[in-house]
């Protein structure tokens, strides 16, 4: 049944008597178990968990909801965030849900409109700043030290708090943790929280073990696998494309606390695992999502042993959150054809 | 704990030991209680129930399992639709998943090529075809009677099938069945199913009571209503654009069965609670999905009492599904501002 985070998962998060506690149907997402690539990775049991499936079609509503709860406890009237993707979407919601004023700071240049629809229908108030993402951070920081205003970007530790559930989810699902879990690597938050939620559930005795840590970023924008800041990230990985992450610390804690590994997938891996979900497995994800994978063929390819493995990746968003991507990738020619059977009969045949 | 539909209602369902069993996440969907909009409508409890966080992103992915769960059974190569929307993204799923070959049959003109991306990425064959889209159904459906082919649209009895389980998970979130369910009607395949979906769980004793169910259609595209087939069905809601629905009689039969209304509402309307439901409650839905609330609205508006109600709103997909039409009803011109912090400020306090 039905019931969000915050009161499934209440004991383990830093809910008070004055939390207000509500859902907009976060959490509770699927896992669901491959049906065909595992093959390539010899036998194993692989299992993908779904977070497109929550209500903004991304990760990010699990965090979202408990920051947005502490900031109505703490009787803010207004969350602002920095953000042109997946962020600003979640913010916008519950913060429409709530009553609240959002408002997200973007740069004025360099913006996809497209990508802010999903904030615009929600009622955001869209500010586009004459320079980069980090002034737009740093501004933003500074207006929550001095308004009643509260910052939901992952630097809020409520964020990871909330994020951490889906590691409880997956161990509740499966009735331990898996071996390994494979998850895409941008801002770092993610892996940061699925570590502590990994960590608590094993230290309460719900789960026997904790999976070793496996994170992937983009080539183009792999900071913590270079060992340095990247100034002008690049990735078809939009979710990805961060130089400086904000978790850049609590990734390096979990792959050494978890014996994991942080490596990079390349755009045209990324793009192959992107494909291979939809058209294997019937999940259609945003590209960011397929680093998981990618990083899991890559390593088998390596000769890493994965051989009877529970495995799990995570898959951070649907695909409809990056339509121009997918129309780009996936768009063929579609030919017209008579309209009578023994045409079609022929054409199906063929097809 | 995430099982799919095929699991969790496996005694309702038909299901054999020959069938197999499989989830690609669909069902268990939230079901989020308003938080402002039933105030509109006097005291009241209203629930909306998110089918667009299904796997791909609508309803039609409970019928869809189950539907494909049967074409395996019958030991089915290849599964084909007619349908430019939702049932081709699901189909394509689902075949991907299962191995199946997925054939979508749409009219060559008339045909946005961004609603069939989904399909497409999953991997489906698209076939155009010099002729309407009830010469397409008519090809589909002589395709399924010469070869071992399965036809998916809800002329498919398993699909209705599948369907009603949102009605049972409904019950087992309430307790009980509500007051009333207000449904979008199109093609009526869904408010048939839930309407046998309440009837079922009455008989057995897991519901006290049945809905009033309420059917809207769109003003465009309302045959139900005017009592005859539309030639040109006209609505902003795509997925509401059927003349001559499947399952007419089914749409009739609940609302006399259950003492419920089928009406129309306009496109404005339909937009209105379309933009009510993002900003007042943090659902972003498709156009075609809001024609219940709308209804709710207009019945409430001419005096219809909801008072001490328990009422339940479909909200059939994903406003992902359509970007276009948020991108022209939300994008707003972004204005850039200098990057100082007192600029922000006043931006803020009058956004």
């Amino acid at each position: 049944m039905f019931t969000g985070v915050l009161t499934r998962y209440k004991e383990f998060l830093p809910i008070t008597e004055d939390t207000p506690i509500f859902t907009l149907g976060e959490g509770d997402t699927p896992l669901v178990r491959s049906k065909n690539l595992w093959k390539q990775i010899g036998h194993s049991e692989l299992y993908f968990k779904l977070e497109g499936c929550n209500p903004t079609g991304s990760f990010k509503d699990r965090g979202m909801v408990m920051a947005v709860a502490k900031a109505l406890e703490e009787r803010s009237s207004t969350i602002v965030c920095a953000s042109t993707g997946n962020t600003s979407a979640s913010a916008a919601a519950y913060g429409a849900y709530c009553g609240l004023k959002t408002i997200v700071l973007v740069p004025k240049t360099g913006v996809a409109t497209g990508k802010l629809t999903q904030a615009l229908a929600y009622g955001a108030r869209v500010l586009a700043i004459d320079g980069n993402f980090d002034q737009a951070l740093k501004l933003v920081r500074s207006l929550a030290d001095v308004q009643p205003i509260t910052l939901v970007n992952s630097i809020n530790p409520n964020r990871l708090q909330g994020q951490k559930t889906a590691a409880f989810e997956i161990v509740d699902n499966l009735g331990d943790a898996p071996d390994y879990l494979f998850i895409p690597v941008g801002n770092a938050g993610n892996i940061t929280a699925y570590w502590m939620g990994f960590r608590e559930y094993k230290k309460i005795g719900r789960a026997a073990r904790s999976p070793h840590m496996m994170g992937f970023q983009a080539e183009g924008a792999a900071p913590i696998v270079r060992g340095e800041i990247v100034a002008s990230p690049e990735t078809v990985a939009s979710a990805l494309r961060i130089g400086n992450p904000a978790s850049w610390k609590g990734a390096l804690a979990a792959r050494d606390e978890s014996g994991g590994v942080i490596d990079a997938v390349s755009d045209k891996e990324i793009l192959e695992a992107y494909k291979l979900l939809a058209q294997f497995e019937g999940i259609f994800c945003e590209p960011a999502s397929a680093a998981s994978l990618a990083g899991l063929l890559k390593l088998s390819r390596q000769g890493m042993p994965f051989e009877d493995k529970r495995i799990v990746c995570v898959i951070t968003g649907t695909g409809l959150k990056d339509p121009e991507i997918a129309t780009r990738f996936f768009d063929l020619p579609i030919q017209g054809l008579p309209s009578d059977l023994s045409t079609i009969q022929k054409a199906v045949a063929n097809a």
